[in-house]
């Protein structure tokens, strides 16, 4: 069986001791293994941090193009990496192309903005100021590099973006990185170091197959640890007593009960009533449902439940659940054993607190899969009339095919009284055509996400619907979802950078800044 | 003796259990008690984020009204309270005057900032984007009020400014605040809340005098923590379960090991040189060296050493101590007998390391107090040729009138290095004028600085010196220093905003941004 050695230290590592198998989730098949027992993380981010130097001499420009040769090999690569996806991730050609691609995509256009940073390596930030009785003694606000190593722990559902869209803005910002996928669905990612390898700076990228070890014990203060996953794994990095004496700048991205709002104006058969009923069953089935900014909760005007709740139904009747392989499969596996039990429980908890609306508790007739093997689960859409005492829908999230349509009376401020329920979250969407109605739902949701997706019969030609997490716009959430950013364009660089106020001369300042 | 009672949920409150004594630093005499056992600050909080409502709905105009009030308020008050801060905090005159007069510039700062915002609600952050195929599907960051509470946890050595610089940003964007003095100087944040309770609105400004309680387990995701003082308390604040659990948003200002670099080309004499030589002498005599920004350690190139100590002892050697009361005295008491205990344990340390070039290990004769009476100690001033292996210096802050000056090569590279060696900071001041080597010190050291303060010839006659934390520049430091931001002008709003990303039809977010 391939065993996927990490890149550490500037060399391809295998660990001892009893490894992590990685399989098939349509089938169960053994695809690889990992280990990183034994391996030295301790000089593994020693190496990272020492390469920071040659990386903070470069300019934006110059690292910009090396996110674009990033780019242009993935892409390249493409059709391997989309099978291996399918392989080890449950992903069909569409998931993994969103993965993969989404990859590719990210780094272009971080490569993008590096050709605009040009030939500096301080960034500006915002405009000279006097502080000083004449305008000689000034302030210049500035971003810079900071000094240490950008680690990086992924979820499983993935493989390909969650290193790429971490490690473009790292990069860009002049930090190295160490990325550490989950080991269940590596393959991808491993395949990914292999072909980026002879591509990066040495030491700028490293990767880390297996288990996370003793690497947090090794941190700094100047480092960076970016995370997305569980709110429990989140919750023990946060305490963890090397980042807590060290001041490590933590990023989360976790639990979030991302919420569709329907509003009061929109008719069924109208093009937003469409764009909504389309979204829903996108985040629903998409990756099998296995995405942080996924629609769980569905809030719609009581009038509209019933009509909500037939078009959801008759689009996820059509959906063909089974080997993600087959072109006629629209949704594969959840990706793992342990994700199957957590969907499968999740499902329990919340069938005991709403109605069945479709899919009963995720039983489905599997295509292409001899019966019992793979761990699927068919979509499932339960129903509540009482959304804001329903903590099964409200407070846990789960990370399946699963959503919940809520019916609520139509105003803005009952509805984002539920969307807060959620106790902060990535995404939440609202779709209608009163401006006012929106206005006034965007004013009582907002600080209580990390964007808000609004849908119009305007946009709904060319929306990417909700999600979609943009390199352009921010992606993540305060509370639950753990009151991280990332991404959003040059704000996704600042996580890698240290604030500093320069203040003095203003000449002097000028001259700094170039 | 009086009782100072803390305002929460609208009223004035006492606790019972047995009082911490407030007393006259010099002369030890007791002045007042506070205690806050009993009092229920889960009510408090819950009465404080309900008025938060309020607050969000005003414009910024109208809240930096309210902040202009205060100013007025507290303006109105100075000679009252900065005869509190003389009493309770040891303050000379001019500390006082640094406290108060800070406070009160700094509420009349954020003021005219809402001013100029104006009627917006929302803050549009960075403009309009595009997201989709054309024009019509764009992207909008905005910046929006959290709907929490800002609980302020401050330093015992500020007790005016501490209070008013954390509220000034968080009423302005927008939070009602809970804000907690250290006990042992709250006579003048007592004061100021019975100055300022009739101005602001009801729930938008409380005080808790005493212990925090079981203040931290009240927490939710979308308040935020804020606080100023010793490491230790930091990093039990960031590992408290609640915060952890509720990913409570945490700023910290904690420890920093300032230093001040001299670079090869200042001649003793000059403008530069004298600017050099009245910062440290300020920074470590003024408020008996207890700010966070204080200069710690001073770099000066190996033929420069001798000049800078006579010049250093020089104008220490003209410091009288005593009773800050008197008007011949120049520095008065450290705050409290624990504080005294800490900074004699920290020279004796530090002692051990360096040799003596002022001061000895910190005894002092003492003006206009019985002898014996009062927390007193005297600037002390040491000596190392091996900074880089100096930890006594480097990794112990030492919070009162201490300093030591270093011997190093005049390479710019080996300067930052040193500055590095404190584990990040708040500011670190550099001295020259010879600008490519001030422009190499600045690329090293501003990834280890949440400031760095940029002596020259050019600015010297209106500087405002390294220690003073003007309300236009950011506040805060990465690493040891907490990896905090505070003020900063509009960046200082942030810490109590989410960013939000509006997705949508491109005069639909227009509209909303206004």
């Amino acid at each position: 069986m391939k065993t996927l050695a990490s890149f550490l230290a500037g060399r391809w590592q295998t660990g001892g001791g009893t490894p992590t198998v990685l399989v098939n989730p349509a089938t169960e098949e053994p695809l690889a293994q990992a280990s990183s027992a034994g391996i030295d993380l301790g000089e593994a981010l020693g190496f990272a941090r020492e390469a920071g130097v040659a990386l903070r001499a470069m300019t934006f420009a110059e690292r910009g193009a090396i996110l674009a040769a990033m780019a242009k090999a993935i892409h390249g690569a493409r059709d391997e990496l989309l099978a291996l996806a399918t392989a080890n991730g449950g992903n069909t050609r569409g998931d993994a192309k969103f993965d993969v691609d989404g990859a590719s995509g990210t780094l272009a256009y971080y490569a993008e903005l590096g050709a605009k940073l040009g030939g500096a390596r301080l960034l500006a930030d915002g405009e000279p100021i006097q502080v000083g009785r004449t305008a000689r003694m000034g302030g210049q606000h500035v971003w810079t590099t900071r000094p240490g190593v950008a680690v990086h722990i992924n979820a499983f559902n993935f493989p390909a973006w969650g290193l790429a869209e971490k490690a473009a803005c790292a990069l860009l910002a002049g930090m190295p990185v160490l990325s550490k996928p989950a080991t269940a669905t590596a393959l991808v990612t491993h395949r990914l170091m292999e072909i980026l390898e002879p591509i990066v700076p040495r030491g700028a990228l490293s990767l880390l197959c297996g288990g996370a070890g003793d690497l947090i014990d090794h941190l700094r203060g100047p480092d960076v640890l970016a995370f997305t996953g569980s709110s429990d794994t989140a919750r023990a990095l946060r305490a963890h007593p090397r980042v807590v004496a060290e001041s490590v700048r933590v990023n989360i991205e976790a639990d979030s009960l991302n919420a569709a709002v329907l509003a009061p104006d929109v008719e069924p058969g109208g093009e937003t009533w469409a764009l909504f009923v389309a979204d829903v069953v996108r985040d629903m089935t998409q990756k099998t449902g296995q995405k942080c900014t996924a629609i769980r909760r569905v809030l719609v005007p009581g009038d509209r439940f019933d009509d909500a709740a037939a078009a959801l139904a008759e689009k996820l009747g059509a959906i063909v659940v089974g080997d993600p392989a087959r072109e006629d499969v629209r949704m594969g596996p959840v990706a793992t054993a342990a994700q199957l039990r957590d969907v499968r429980a999740g499902i329990v908890r919340l069938a005991a607190a709403t109605t069945s609306l479709f899919g009963g508790t995720g039983d489905v007739e599997v295509t292409g899969v001899p019966a019992g093997r793979g761990f699927f689960v068919g979509p499932v859409l339960r129903g509540t009339d009482a959304p804001l005492s329903c903590d099964a829908m409200n407070a846990h999230e789960i990370f399946g095919p699963v959503a919940t349509l809520a019916r609520y009376d139509g105003d803005p401020s009952f509805a984002t009284t539920v969307v807060a329920r959620g106790g902060g979250g990535l995404v939440t969407s609202i779709y209608g055509d009163d401006r006012d109605w929106v206005a006034r739902a965007v004013a009582d949701a907002a600080g209580w996400n990390g964007r808000l997706y609004l849908g119009s019969s305007k946009m709904a030609a060319q929306s990417p619907g909700p999600g979609t997490a943009l390199p352009a716009l921010n992606h993540g959430g305060p509370g639950r979802a753990g009151d991280g950013g990332e991404l959003g364009g040059d704000r996704g660089l600042h996580l890698y950078m240290q604030r500093c106020a320069l203040e003095g001369d203003a000449s002097v300042l000028k001259s700094l800044i170039g």
